[in-house]
């Protein structure tokens, strides 16, 4: 079904006032979870908001923290998350980063102890819509196993990279394991096999196979020995910039709370960019474009077709499973 | 074979001095393609000497050019390379990435018209070795398809993090594509298969054929569509910061010179990470290699058994390949 998008956002700014968030803060919060249904994630969306709400309930999520500024080195900022929401967390952590930017050229923003920031590429978007180059990323609890091993001691440390650009921001959003569990699921409810291989068995032999898969927690890292030790490098790059936990201290309590994100934003103007930025991504993207495919497919670069789907789902409702809807629905007080 | 560590370099320094390079220069440049050897990495050592001669016959590469500052930013500089050697301009920009970062607690070079720097992972030792943690990557002419595509628009770009840590140092080295065409055309030529997908058939299906993959240049990006778009970001990064040309210019001459590349550095001081830095990366990789392995392998962080080649290469000899050895004596004037 499809909702309207300041419907949406109604039910959600009610469902947070009542969990104890500030109007501000719960029409914020409201916006990022919406946004990402909005733009074709409700993995990490809508979808989400159950999740969310259930983590409050536990209290490892606090809707009355906010984060608070530990040091700051110019361009460069500590921050402890002090367990508030994540998205709120991470969205005021970017727009810090995006002011330091102004200012230095550069700036940058760790965080500690905050919570899942639910879709990365909220984020980068954030970034691009300032005009800056935003790149983050955050550790999680561990999900994937190092090159040999049977069992999981890697997060999936999703990974943004946004470059602005008049025609069509450039937005990559990835987590470091080739598919989420949430892809995993869907396709063991389904009853069919992944369409590439998808982690280890219980031999530690690549499969296909969803069940095996979920049962070990052995998802794959992308590109085998190469994600898993850009994974760890992340991880390391999280946890000693903010000071905070990493993966395997994440991972001790059973729960995904307390994590670690960095938040680096440039700004063309001040780096001197203005000049030939657009024009060289432009003839980069145009290069890209021409390639020559198999059976006639497209190739698209890093968010191309978001803001079509943002432009469609604006006019013709967010996008929202039936179940879901209803779920959140009960939560309105 | 093996040949000793010293006579290797006076070996490299004759021939390099014959080429042009003043005697400073001469000896930096064989160390950085020795060092590569020493550390177990021959493809981008030794085995590469005969190919960089090569440039500087063809007059890809002069070795009177030294990499100039066009522009500075106070943390930011913007070099030219002026097409000189890749390794002296890639060590150049990394050495001023260090004493920016030292200044400021974040430095960043991004150089355009340099060359192939060979062997990545010397870039990351060499800001590890100045306690810095360093990030660089490059691009490179075009060898890999976007997702979908059946011709290489994509550079396979490089990309080092290192993080520096007193037991050892943590050096993660990768490039985009699962595998090189280097160790593709070795399994070709011992008529193997390689041990993972590697690659597309002409029908643009995985494939573990070394011929077909060559025959195309259809190497497989790491993580299928994820590596493809992390390769595409990192290409448009290094043009537009460094002002210089993307991979799809650097493919237009046939030859892969007049590459792009961006050098940063953070220091641990500077940004108040000394208290615990060490600590939390030797908890990280305690746990790392607590993780219960298939077959009873050994788990390895990036860069944990590079100190330990180094050390017996230094011992025994650098290794290197009889006929690399013999070719490169020829050039000896």
């Amino acid at each position: 079904m499809q909702v309207p998008y300041l419907e949406v956002l109604q039910v959600l700014e009610k469902i947070f006032q009542s969990k104890g968030f500030d109007p501000k803060r719960a029409a914020l919060c409201a916006q990022l979870f919406t946004q990402a249904s909005l733009d074709g994630v409700p993995s990490h969306g809508l979808d989400r908001v159950p999740v969310f709400l259930e983590m409050i309930r536990k209290k490892l999520v606090n809707p009355l923290s906010e984060a608070q500024r530990m040091e700051s080195y110019g361009f460069f900022e500590r921050w402890n998350g002090n367990l508030g929401a994540g998205p709120l967390n991470a969205h005021q952590s970017m727009e810090r980063a995006i002011l330091l930017a102004k200012e230095f050229g550069i700036g940058m923003v760790a965080i500690q102890n905050t919570n899942h920031w639910m879709r990365a590429g909220n984020y980068g978007w954030q970034a691009v819509a300032a005009g800056c180059i935003g790149i983050c990323f955050t550790n999680t609890k561990p999900n994937m196993p190092p090159w040999g091993g049977k069992e999981p001691k890697l997060g999936n440390n999703p990974l943004v990279i946004a470059i602005p650009r008049s025609k069509g921001h450039v937005v990559l959003d990835m987590a470091m394991s080739q598919f989420s569990y949430g892809k995993l699921n869907t396709y063991l409810r389904a009853g069919k096999d992944m369409p590439f291989e998808a982690g280890f068995d219980q031999e530690g032999n690549l499969t296909k196979s969803p069940a095996e898969i979920i049962a070990n927690e052995l998802a794959l890292p992308i590109g085998l020995w190469k994600g898993a030790g850009l994974s760890l490098v992340l991880d390391m790059l999280a946890a000693i910039i903010s000071g905070g936990q990493a993966t395997h201290q994440v991972g001790e309590s059973g729960e995904e709370y307390g994590l670690s994100q960095i938040f680096l934003c440039l700004d063309p103007e001040k780096l001197g960019l203005e000049a030939w930025i657009d024009q060289k991504l432009d003839e980069i993207i145009q290069d890209f474009q021409r390639a020559e495919t198999f059976n006639n497919q497209n190739v698209r670069y890093p968010g191309e077709y978001t803001l079509t789907i943002r432009d469609q789902n604006m006019r013709e409702g967010v996008p929202v499973d039936e179940i879901v809807w209803s779920k959140i629905q009960s939560y309105i007080p």
